[in-house]
């Protein structure tokens, strides 16, 4: 793996570029080293990653299967560094990485760290990259993965670092996990390709929806829906994005309408953790965006129902056993595409295609 | 395993049954699939799980046999999910699935979780089940493990549920450590049938003695002796039990009178966070109700002192030493009998016995 | 390993014995048993510890030495107490045991433990200890550690226990390390004998001072400098042990006058969290005892800058990226001697004089 991807841009300069611009710093040879934005995921490293996960968990069928995932990566060490609290996304990332034989420490609670001491939290992260060989980081902070991705390249002892979610900003595994989740749900039906996603809930500040309306325009012919209450709409700076794309999209608030036209429905939570004032959120009238048990018979024999959970009242629970609904199996797809994204970065992808082409019928 | 142990039944109807007519639902051939009460462990069940922690303990003892453990369950990962703290228990379990090699994942402080974002217990335990094998589930609400396993068995995705404690209700395991400790100081002198056992402290809600004073009543001929102040003698809800089986049962207060005549006595201690007004508990007098170093000579050669700790004053620390004082033993019966559980749980137990047919002497 | 060391005293008289005498309680034929005092390591000792430390690194640099690291102590299970927070020790520890194979189970808020309910720390300590086969804990309290070992030592099931710092008093694995990063940086330029070594910064309260200057009695014709303002001065007592070791050493406040003199500056931060009035180091002029960029040109050519970490302001970041700053390879050197401390505590450390003699050139 090539450490020193930032040998020629200061950090200034480097934290200036705009997202996809740094996929070539963060990518070597269409292979993950760092993991920190959606952007850096062109189709080709999508496919790929796609068609890995689901290799890997062809293979983690059979015990003997598990056992060469296992042994995989057992001489390395990982890092879970979660300041932003996780449960779901902790979990989901640590079984990837049991599962191909990381050994995994943790740091959740970072009130027990150095920080108290008045160290820098560069410092406190750069000691612990000392003792591992991966870092997972989930930070409430926007770019303090990116930065210290910049800063560890610059040591003697650079090590890659997956973003598990930082403020706002980017969750890029959570943008796989949902392009993994179409490309399966779509598998029989011709791909992704030509499909209309409808996204729905809380547009304006839910990084899941501007992060697949991004990766979605690597793929042909994809109609974008954006169905909410105004206050929540999606950003101009999506739509822009969007037009500079040429990418067919529709803004509006008719979420019934729009049902029996979708592949996919996206629907999200109000995320009012991040009101400016809080209780705002709360006045917004959200009942007309929720999936109810009675939406079922409007919706495409071949759809899908998608959320990045957890879910409140956005999808009734008795729609939950409809084949249809896929947000359980998002979850399952999360943590092998996890396993996918790991075993790229560490390079060992090319050794899950022999084991595949010798093992699997 | 059998997942769909449910399919005949509504929540509401499985939910009122007597524990013991849960049993049907939670084992599967005389093995658990669940284990959520300790009523549904019958002498035969008993009996096979002692023996195969003992199989356990004695194949551990070497190198080979603990990499032969090791290897058992390492294709498979574990959740324990402690919203309730305890980490006796926690680390008992903890230490338990890696002897059989499983990876383990932890879930401590639940206020870390996406609970704090408005999602139900249940979707969040679900999403948690969807990375892993077992479920090893420890909450302060009563009925709440089971009711996991209800939705659970519902899925695409079933796993077995081991209740490590719920509320005030039912800690199965510890049912389980203390029948194992019984099991084995009586080895040499006939076994459990017949003894006479003293429960000391408080009985009113001190669930370790409710699950144990029942699961006795699978031996024969055992004496139950319940010695306590008035206010926290034991329900009348577990003598009519008694009563239904025809065991035969004292109620007293005056402990040292009862010490010759036990074969077994099982201190506990004051549950004062159970307290409807706080401090209730402490204007009891139960300075009687201890074991003091001056009690051992009135206490039988081959009687045993027994405690599920923690413990405050119920047992002078001068005591700890005498043979007779097995309550450190308890603490590690408990981490074997929890391998045989697990091993139990995933069906590998034939082969312990196996290995045990030909490598122990 | 022999459990007994304690069998003739009682736990008052070993109390109260000077440090250095403990060492016969607390080693076994040259190899630590518990690991408790800094004094316990004599100087064939830490040769020992260091060359093991050094080949053991060598060993993890190929995928096939790291496996055989790995399944070293895989049979085992290692518990982290740590009451008292430290991340930065923490996972140092815990890398050290994954790199060996040991199963780690931790303990790191102790508020969910038993000890809410009453329970006597040595209960708790001595209840975790029953599902392991080596405690490292760090707790705020002196001498606790030593006292667990005493207790256990009297118990059935004795378990070694490491010191991982317990309150002002004692933290011999950092000792360890700073012994063992003298030893790397002056490998080609004599080793430690005859070196001058400069302590600045908080002198009166810095543990890792302490240690460091005792331990650096085991090596012929080291001098001493103590560098900082008044009232952070050095102890008497470090100056009488040194005085009564006839080792030269010399109280100084002028740090500029000292650099060109010192083979290993050895930095340290104001340790303000044991302030007795809070605040009151705030009003020390502590700026004359920070290491700058200007100061590079006036250190030695094959000098050493080191710092225990965390760091305040006492290195300028500049400085990070001069060959001469080795307070991040201290973090490694941290994470290898422990290593080759947990190797020898369990007396595998022979098996890895044979792989390294067969494998390495």
């Amino acid at each position: 793996m090539r450490a020193n991807q930032f040998t020629d841009i200061t950090y200034e300069e480097f934290r200036e570029l705009p997202p996809k611009a740094k996929a070539g710093f963060f990518n070597v040879a269409h292979r993950p080293y760092h993991t920190l934005v959606a952007q850096q995921f062109d189709r080709t490293m999508l496919d790929r990653l796609s068609l890995l996960a689901t290799q890997i968990r062809r293979i983690a069928k059979s015990k003997t299967g598990m056992h060469f995932l296992n042994q995989m990566l057992e001489h390395r060490r990982v890092m879970l560094y979660f300041s932003q609290p996780s449960s779901r996304t902790f979990l989901s990332f640590y079984a990837a990485c049991q599962i191909l034989g990381l050994k995994v420490a943790e740091v959740r609670d970072t009130s027990t760290s150095s920080e108290m001491k008045g160290e820098s939290p560069e410092d406190t992260v750069r000691t612990f990259s000392s003792y591992f060989d991966l870092l997972i980081m989930r930070t409430p902070q926007q770019g303090f993965a990116e930065k210290m991705a910049w800063i560890l390249s610059h040591t003697e002892r650079p090590v890659p670092i997956i973003n598990a979610g930082s403020g706002k900003d980017q969750h890029p595994t959570q943008a796989l996990l949902d392009i993994y989740t179409l490309q399966r749900s779509f598998e029989k039906t011709g791909g992704i390709d030509g499909k209309t996603v409808v996204f729905v809930g809380d547009l304006a500040r839910g990084r899941t929806v501007r992060s697949l309306s991004c990766l979605l325009t690597n793929y042909n012919n994809v109609v974008q829906h954006f169905v909410t209450a105004e206050p929540l709409q999606i950003g101009q700076d999506v739509l822009d994005e969007l037009n500079a794309k040429d990418v067919t999209y529709h803004v509006s608030n008719d979420f019934e309408a729009i049902i029996p036209e979708a592949d996919a429905i996206y629907m999200t939570r109000i995320q009012d953790e991040w009101d400016q004032i809080p209780g705002e959120s709360g006045t917004i009238d959200i009942s007309a965006y929720a999936f109810r048990k009675e939406h079922l018979t409007k919706l495409k024999i071949n759809a899908v129902l998608m959320h990045p959970l957890p879910r409140r009242k956005e999808i009734a629970t008795e729609v939950d056993s409809d084949p249809r609904a896929v947000y359980w199996r998002q979850v399952r797809n999360g943590m092998w595409i996890r396993v996918a994204l790991i075993a790229s970065t560490f390079g060992v992808d090319t050794q899950i295609d022999e084991y595949a082409k010798l093992n699997l019928a």
